[in-house]
């Protein structure tokens, strides 16, 4: 059977392959969760949606599941992890755009002064967003993002950034897909920020990832067609946007989602007003020492709306202190 | 080994059924094209870049396969079939909208007078488009689009829409995704228009259809979430569009384009112009006894520059006529 799949025209499938990968998945799918209430919730629910006859099944091509990126699958302190990319980018162009010496909120950036950066407000933020982000074709911006991956590394830690993501939260994207689901980036974050990193670090391809974005516009450079990145919003994916992004990008109601934010809050309402079985998980940053903690008042994350409707709704609050015996990766 | 894959982790792959698929999809997957020289090219492809050690080996998951639809999939005569649903929705609405009758567009549409309808110009047409397409929920658009499928038959075939596609288009989407590619459309047409429709039709999912939109807005009615469609256009995918689109929602070059008309002409330049094997394949309307035979002067489906860069840019021109056995899956 195995010689008969593999020569059939071209296409390879390994059972034995297969088989494996199934098997792993199911010694302990869940090893960086502690036992309790919110891994055994997560286990009933994928074990009721893929059971055939149960009241709950849910056939595999219904199975889709959405994750927030920042605060979600990885972490977003002391800041967003893009606006150290839009930043850190400000200071690798500096010296090509002399006139930024004078000029806010390039001047606040350049100085270090964060406190004049946020002074210049919306207006700042935005020229901050299109000059950091801007001006380039795609292909070359993707070469920028994978260059500052490779070399960037997070304050605290003092690892690359694309370390820094949530253990407990990569094997559950592994356990939804080991049982048939399609895991998808739903994230505020630029989506040509996120998608030549997420294949490696979460398993995630690049049309599974939505995110904002800015406009690109098709022309030629010569006879060679490019795309160009333009300075100007194009889609804005947080809040009500989310929802928005899912129907356009996949087209269906997803039947698990999970966040961090009130900037989750619409995506979580709409994914488990749907009929049928529904899981919503909001991770709550409940640990200073491993990691941060912050919920309401955060500046970055603000936890608040979702929280407190979070049992009304029926979502599962993740308490990252008492569930996830690791957090990051790299713990012991 | 099949008993253990049933059981394990309630995620069930047959492995009998794999075999069979691809089994089937060996005998010949494209009996509805005539022997020759098109047929011959894709098959050539195929097999170079699914065969490990040749030096056009391409890995499973950068096999992307794209498809403009109105003329390369379905027919678009004598009109975009979109068009013709436009129009019936209009007739459906107006007894809610008893103003229309003295109001153009919809004055010469309530009369069945075309021409009156064409004189309206860009403004009528997207006072058309907003009046049918704008105003619903997203799920209630979804139901009035099924509901146009089951019941309009097209004037030409006495048939509905859905069974006025090209089989030996469809075999060729069947004979990709048997040998690993993951096929789309990328359409000028209605993403919400194609989508409830494109999987039963063509076998490919809605997060894989990629077209034109309206604005969405997320709301709530009562406390339920809605997405409400609004009276704005959003993305027109279409002529330059087309590679931006796919860049939105694939974020990859795929290595296979399929078109028909020069408002495909940008995303066929896109494709082609990466790196390593491309394939770009054109569907020339020459059948006028089984189908229509139109090109450079047609106001549906012009093919005019993409026709006469072909030879230059290596890609094939399909000749209806002489290179399809079977035309629609009803032919004999």
């Amino acid at each position: 059977m195995r010689y008969a799949l593999r020569v059939a025209c071209g296409f390879c499938l390994s059972v034995a392959a297969i088989a494996s990968l199934v098997g792993a998945a199911c010694a302990d799918a869940l090893p960086s969760w502690n036992d309790g209430r919110s891994k055994a919730a997560i286990i009933n629910f994928v074990t009721a949606v893929t059971s055939e006859g149960d009241a709950r099944f849910v056939p595999v091509g219904e199975r889709m599941a959405v994750f927030d990126n920042d605060g979600t699958l990885w972490s977003e302190q002391p800041a967003y992890f893009q606006l150290t990319f839009a930043l850190d980018r400000i200071n690798a162009l500096a010296p090509q755009h002399p006139e930024w010496k004078g000029q806010e909120p390039f001047k606040s950036i350049l100085a270090g002064d964060f406190e004049g950066m946020a002074a210049t407000g919306e207006k700042g933020a935005v020229e901050l967003i299109m000059a950091s982000h801007a001006g380039t074709t795609t292909d070359e911006f993707t070469a920028v993002v994978k260059d500052w991956f490779a070399t960037a590394r997070h304050p605290r830690f003092d690892r690359p950034y694309n370390e820094i993501i949530f253990q407990p939260m990569v094997e559950l994207l592994e356990y939804l897909r080991a049982n048939g689901f399609r895991t998808y980036i739903v994230s505020g974050g630029g989506i040509e920020f996120m998608r030549p990193m997420t294949e490696s670090m979460y398993g995630i391809p690049p049309a599974q990832v939505v995110g904002s974005s800015i406009v690109t516009r098709y022309e030629l450079d010569g006879d060679t067609p490019v795309l160009r990145r333009e300075a100007e919003f194009d889609f804005i994916d947080d809040g009500p946007g989310k929802p928005v992004g899912i129907n356009t990008f996949i087209g269906a109601r997803p039947i698990f989602v999970a966040g961090n934010s009130d900037g989750d809050y619409e995506m979580m309402r709409w994914v488990t007003a749907g009929e049928g079985p529904r899981f919503g998980l909001i991770v709550h940053h409940t640990d200073a020492e491993r990691e941060w903690a912050y919920d309401r008042k955060s500046s970055f994350g603000k936890l608040d709306k979702a929280l407190t409707e979070a049992a009304q709704r029926g979502w599962l609050v993740v308490d990252m202190k008492a569930d996830w015996r690791k957090v990051f990766p790299f713990d012991k």
